[in-house]
């Protein structure tokens, strides 16, 4: 298990890719830089598959950081709407546990 | 283990099974749109069995995200009763660990 | 593992027993119904054994849901003190995991 | 694993021994009574060795509870400098897992 | 399994190395000493390799403390740019798991 991190700059998206026989563990989310003004909303997208899902509201008064417990071994996109600067994406990564059953 | 989200659409509850010898948890539910001003409280309801129960209140303001450590093995509901927009349910699925008790 | 939930009432205790070889996972309380307006704090309580123990506040505004981590072999109650509606607790039932050492 | 807790009145610290093969994990931290006035913040403290470490802050408005994920498997103390009132903590009690190295 | 914190001053840095064989999981970030007043945000950073990455925000009045769920098996650095004192963290130290794939 080790740390990961990325920083997801204004206007980009960035595809996450955890690696064979690894996951990603999403942890928490946080704005890089906070103003005392309220600021707006800065919306957090996941995309998975053909899935693209809001995974959180930040704001720089009321919700700088979001914790999470998220997993993914497959590749994800991670985006946001913040005009003003770069969300910070922390957890870790991981091999997942033996499973009891079978895969299929 | 994998990623695992849904959209519930206003006005609409979603059956969820996750599926035999699987679990679901649920890790977060959040609001898909979040306006400035502070919007009236959604709360976020589960059917399971014959249980309806609430599992959280979100405001725009307050609450745009709530953070769940929650486990399904059977088919459960999610709902919500927001009438402007979806409230979106993330986590992972996982098989569930070997127990250590003969089961029933 | 599976998933659990119970109301408590206004001015009523659950004592609950998770059952032999089992415990339950307590992941969160919640207000049934939230209103406006702020409201009176809610003080939610558990029973464990000879002990009575404060395990948080609710309020409408600032707290419709507690995020909790505890976990319980034995039976507990749970009671709370709001006049005006229901407190939901919700989380999982699971079977604990083997002990490494000699239980006594 | 089982529930523990305590309360810790005001004026007083309690120290607490997990005992032998044994650790307790701190969920939870809240203020016994909450009063609708702001009221003062109140600093909770860990001891552990010689070391003496904040832990969090509580206010009646805004943190009447704290969430943790701490784990002992030797003494600690616990204090706080609330003078209206007794802090109560509680987690579960557990046997730590079987490490993977050899002890030292 | 044992709890594991530091206190980092204004104005300084702190490296920290979990040891061989160990990782060290962060709980917590919490503010020394908080003011009724509403205060500065302190950004709190974490330097990993050549990374370094914003970790979420503390602010007396809204953010005493940010629970986390970060895990770190090399030297990590931890800072924050609070001018009026000192930030707490903690967590616990524990032997990674038994990892299920061959270790590259």
């Amino acid at each position: 298990m080790e740390f990961w991190g990325v920083e997801v700059k204004s206007g980009e998206s960035l595809e996450v890719d955890p690696g064979y026989g690894k996951m990603i563990h999403l942890s928490m989310a946080c704005l890089g830089e906070v103003k005392k003004d309220k600021g707006e909303p800065v919306t957090v997208y996941v995309k998975f598959g053909d899935q693209r899902l809001v995974i959180g509201t930040l704001t720089s008064e009321n919700f700088p950081q979001i914790s999470y417990d998220l997993i993914f071994e497959k590749e994800f996109e991670l985006s946001h709407n913040w005009k003003n600067g770069s969300v910070f994406f922390t957890g870790y990564k991981a091999e997942p546990p033996l499973e009891s059953y079978p895969s299929q």
